[in-house]
This record gives C-alpha cells, structure tokens and sequence, in this order.
C-alpha cells in the first residue's frame, strides 16, 4: 500500500509554505527534494564518520571507504547492472555524459563520423556533442518526434549509417515526459555494431530501470533528481565500452603510478574517478536509492501514472492551456502554454503566489524548443510525493492566472 | 585570543573516540574536519531551503540561487580576487586543474610546448600534464627541491625557455609542508609572458592568500579541506586567461543558445560550469570561508606555525624518526618515516589503536616519492583545531610503535 501522506512527512521541506501557502512543489524535473534519512545520512557521515576514503588506513577513513564504497553496489542494483564494477560514480548526469564524450567518442571519432540523438535531448546529451562537432567535425544526426512528442525507435534505427558511431538518446524527455523504448533502439543499434548511450536523468527516477535487460552501453543517472544529494550521480558502463575508454580527468586514485615521465592507470572504474571524490553526496545517494527501493519502484511508477493521468484530465478541462507533449507512454511531467500574451515566465511567477512552484523557460532543450516553436514553457513534473490534491491547487492557480492575462 | 579549546567544540566529530581513545585527528591534509555551522548550513539547504538554480523563478529556487551565487563573493573575499567573476565553482581542485588543461592548455599547446612544475606537486597538478604530454607531446620539465625540501623560484625560473606555456606549482607542498615562493615565481614567469597555476589545495587552509599579490593566473582551492563539505572548489582564473579559454564540460547553464547545429555559450565564469551544479555543497563551502575569516586567517596561521614548532622540536627528540621536509618556511604538515622494517601502513595502523588518525602512503606525489628514494611515508598534518596536547599524544603513540617494531 503506497500510503503517499505517510510518504510525505519523510520529507520535511513539505511541510513548509511558501508565499503564506503550503509548498506545492512541481519542480521535480529539475530537482527533487530530499527525505529526512538523507539528510540524516550527509549529517552523520560530517559529524560522526568523516574523512578521506581510499588511501587512509585509519578508522574513520576505513569507515568512510566502506560506506562510499558500498554505494557502487546500491547503484548497480538500483540500475540492474551486472557488476557493480561496471558503476562509475559521477557528479550527475553531466560529468557522466562528458566522461563518455572525452573518454570514449573523442579519441575513436573522426570527422564524418556521426552520432544519431532526438530531437528532444537535454543540453546535458547534445553540447558535449557539439564539442565534437566543432573540434572534429562529427556530425550530429537529428531525429524528430511526432505530433505527440513520441520517438519512433524504428526512426532512429533508420539515421543509422555506417558512419554512426554512437546513439545518443533520452530514457525520458524532461519537457515533454515522453518515454523512449530504449528497449528497442538498443537491439537495433546492437545489430549493427553501433552502442548506446541513454540519458536516464528522469527516467530512472519514475520507473524501473534494468540496464542488462535494456541492452544500453552506457545509463547516466543524477543524484539531486533521484531524492540524493547534489552533486552526486554514477553512470553505468558496459565492460566493453570501458576498456575501450582512456580516463578523462586526471588526479589522484585514478593513476596507479606517476612518475615524472610515465603513468599507468588504476583499473576501472577507478581508472574514470579523479581525486577525492564528492564522499557525503554519495554516501546520501546510496540512502535515497534504499529509500525509493524500499517503497518500490513499481510502486512509485504506479503512484506517479495516477497522477498524470488526474493531471491530464484536468488539464485537458483547462481549454485555453495547451500541453506539449501528448505521447501514450508519459511520465507525469506537463509543459504548457496559455493562450494569449502571458509569457511562460509571468505564469510561473502568479503560480508561486500561490505556493506552487513550477519550472518556466526552455528546460535546457534548445533543439526541442525549436522544434515546438516555442521560446519557453511552463512546466510541472511531479514526484513520489506529490498528491492529486496538489494538481488541484495547481489547477486553480493555472485559472488565477488565465484570468489575470486573459 | 584563539581559544582552541572553544574552537574544537565546532567540530561534532572532535568529541568522538576511536578504538576507545580520544579521537587526535592528523589527517588535514587529506581532508578537514567540518564545523557544526558548516553541517547545520547543509541540514537547512536541504530541509528548508532547496531547489535547483539559475533557472526556476520560484520561491525556493530564487533562494537557492541567491544563497548560492552570494559564496561566489565570499571565495572572491577569501582568496582576494578583485572580481567574483574570476571564480568558477568546481567540485574541487582535480575538477579545477583539469578545466585549466582541457579549456586552456590543450588548445593551445604543441608538440614541444614545455610546462614546468615542482618534483613535489601533488597528482592532481600533474596527471592533466601528463595527458597534454602522452596526447600531444608537450613536454613536462620538472625542477627538484633541495635537501630541505624548499624550492627556489630562481630555479623554476630558470627552467622557463621559449617554449614555455605554463608554470604548474603548488603553494604548500602536501608532503613536506613546504610553502613555495609563489610571488616570487609568478613575477618572474609574468616577465617573460607565462602564465601561472597554483594549487593552493593545502596552502589556503593554512594562510591567508591574496590572488592579486601573487599575482597569478590560476588559483585553485578545494572545499573539503577547507572545512567545507566533499564535492565543493573553485578556482580563481585571471580575466585574460577566461577570455582566452574555450568550455571544458558540456551542459545545462554553461551556454547561452543551444540549436541543431550551432551553439552559444554563456559568459564566463558560468560558460565553465555545466549542469546543475553542487548548490548545497558549495553554499556549505561558503560558510566555512567565513568561518575560517571569522577567526582570521592570519590568526590559524598563528596557531597553526606554533603547532609546527612544538611539534618539530617534539619529533626532532625522536632519533629514530626521519622527518621529510625541513624548510624553513613550512606549515604543519610532517611526513616521516621509522628506522627499521616498519611500513608507514603498519605505522599508521599502530598510531590508529591510540585515537591518532595519519594517512601513510605515497600521497598523491609520485615524483617526489621517487626524489625521496622513498615508496611510502606517514604522515601527520595538522588543522586549525589541532593542540599541543595532540602533538604529546602522536609522540606517545610513535614511541609505542618503535617499541613494537624496534
């Protein structure tokens, strides 16, 4: 029984107001906020067990390398990755992307190489591209969604050429929540020798998630939208690719040996995790991933699917809104636009009046923007917490607004 | 008056025992410990006032954003940098220096381009040159310490020629204590137009530092020895060096418009951070910068220099101990060996049983291991809450070891 009020009252930034009313808050797209055992955790790991990991020999160091070290494991079975030593820890989904970028793409592309991504990437997955684009001339290979905002698989299986080196896409869009069957990409690119890079930012915090059963090569996800601690994210890597890959920052416990005219590497995944690494961010990932598997995330989904479907109801009654992004196969992430000359920002801001707090602009997705004709939008997105009572108080600010732009 | 005994109670984790002794941290060099206002700055991040940044227009966003941008100014007061648009946040000094070598040094550098750096720099001021050199051929010319382990700028800078791009050297060596010349280096590399980086990874813990003074091009700090949380840096880059560097990691943020095929970046320092970004830790870092500053800098470089000669004259009456380092400007960082078989790592693991925590390995310094003749050392390096008495319980503990191993 998935008891969402008990779930609530875990988490302690809920209970606070904003603007004189309860917090609504709607920006889990862009960051989710953190459950009490979280926040335990960072505040016992500083005032209890801190210290270096690695390379001490001393309790608390010892402590601390036991329980940042365990986290590979947690990620590996949060992600079902065969091997926890196919887990390298990041600092979210960005580091993880330019890790695979730096590490693996830029020294085996050449220019005219190609790497096939949708049209509805985030910045995350398509500027480190770019760099490749204007540093070695890779060209990036564009593939649209339809009118609802899904990606048709068979579409991007069929921008693969013979110079596609990677495939490059979402798990789920953060405007448009659209979900991508990976599932699918994976086994066609997979057949003709091409890997897979998926975005998992948002996907892996609203579903199940089995990397072996996806057949990706490479999942990034990010910390601070899981319910962990900024600054904190892991990207899971097929051996494979990983032997392939030459480190990409370089510092201390990712060398074996420095001299002053020759170097050798540690052995992955330590081989991609420079210096001393982001130690409380990760202990507190580890505990927020405990957390979402100890509700299940069946579960969370299963919450999360009612509530996009109360939310697109009731917005569906709102006919001056327009939502982008109709696919079949959401998650609960509305972007919208008013009729009329209200700009998605001016929205966002008589929505905090009211204690909702929602996400206005281009959410980091220029390509897509384009693709819409939109400059911005506004956008709600929900999390593990979030009640249809909320979508309610979301809807009568909506109404507010209209009224006043009307 | 710096009351250390007041000052120790900050710090929650001081008060613990380890192994059933009072815990004698000795591992600043590694990382610090953190004040209760460092650790309750954090909780209330999270509890009260989080969000993501830049982009929400909401009620909690825009705090977030202003509680994060504000240390911004506050590192630019620490490190007297006269715009806080010279500081870009990192999640430390590996991320800082790798910035440095992929968005300045690699673009510019040929094969037979020469960068110099000290025999006892730490790994991370020397694997992103190593990659520059195994990658596109530049050469590292490595200048030697002297018996004492001091360097002298004269000849870092005699070590400059033609083809020199960049001088690498630290502030304050992390093995030997051994505090550099900085001032005088960057006057001279200035002189012949060659920009310097520092890592000031261990010197800004322990002194008071003036950016403009030195006169440097980089500067760069990491939060967790700094008494701030794991996951948090930044570097101070000279305006003409931003101008001149292109962006190093690809994202959210760090750029202005994003379309299919064409790309803007933001302007600096935010076209140098990608992604959303470590916001709890960085606003965690900014209050222990002010909480160092508030019991003044020069005033823990007071207790810290009367630590170092209590504990020099203490460790100078063991004469079966080998101190590495002997300058005569050092701060409290001692690195040692004991006469006989016995490994640094047995060592520590003795010191260990007595509460006292050192790190023993090659720290991060592989060269100067090799200058040294030495594989492994202990060593012991002390904070700004560190006391004589402290200094009285390592003895005790190291004569307890020589008994053992004797």
């Amino acid at each position: 029984m998935y008891d969402v009020h008990a779930i609530r009252r875990d988490f302690p930034i809920l209970s606070r107001e904003v603007n004189g009313k309860p917090l609504v808050y709607l920006d889990n797209g862009a960051s989710a906020q953190k459950p009490q055992v979280v926040i335990d955790a960072v505040t016992r790991a500083y005032s209890e067990e801190y210290s270096n990991v690695h390379r001490g020999l001393h309790f608390l160091s010892n402590l601390a390398t036991e329980k940042y070290e365990a986290v590979r494991g947690t990620i590996a079975r949060f992600l079902g990755a065969p091997d926890e030593e196919e887990i390298v820890f990041t600092s979210g989904t960005t580091e993880a992307i330019n890790l695979v970028a730096y590490g693996w793409a830029m020294p085996r592309m050449q220019e005219g190489d190609e790497i096939v991504l949708s049209v509805m990437e985030h910045h995350a997955n398509i500027v480190p591209w770019h760099f490749l684009r204007e540093r070695q001339g890779v060209k990036l290979v564009w593939v649209d969604v339809d009118e609802t905002g899904a990606l048709d698989p068979e579409k991007i299986l069929a921008a693969v050429t013979p110079r596609t080196k990677l495939v490059a896409v979402t798990h789920m869009s953060n405007v448009l929540g659209t979900v991508v069957d990976v599932k699918a990409i994976c086994e066609g690119a997979r057949a003709q020798g091409v890997p897979v890079l998926v975005d998992g930012s948002q996907a892996a915090v609203h579903m199940p998630v089995n990397v072996a059963d996806l057949g990706c090569d490479f999942y990034a996800i990010t910390g601070h939208k899981l319910y962990g601690p900024s600054g904190s994210g892991a990207i899971f890597i097929r051996r494979e690719r990983m032997d392939e890959m030459r480190p990409f920052m370089g510092g201390g416990d990712m060398i074996r040996e420095v001299h002053k005219d020759e170097i050798t590497w540690n052995d992955p995944p330590m081989k991609f995790e420079a210096g001393t690494p982001g130690i409380v961010q990760t202990i507190g990932l580890g505990v927020a991933l405990d957390y979402m598997m100890g509700l299940g995330m069946e579960n969370i989904a299963a919450h999360e699917a009612s509530l996009r479907d109360y939310a697109r109801t009731r917005l569906d009654g709102l006919n001056w809104l327009q939502v982008q992004g109709t696919a079949r196969n959401k998650g609960a992430i509305f972007s919208f636009t008013l009729d009329g000359a209200a700009h998605a920002h001016d929205i966002s801001t008589i929505l905090d009046k009211k204690g909702v707090a929602v996400r206005a602009g281009h959410h980091c997705a220029g390509p897509l923007m384009d693709h819409l004709g939109l400059s911005a939008t506004c956008r709600a997105s929900f999390g593990l917490y979030n009640t249809t009572d909320e979508v309610d108080v979301l809807v009568e600010a909506l109404e507010l607004a209209h009224e006043l732009f009307a």
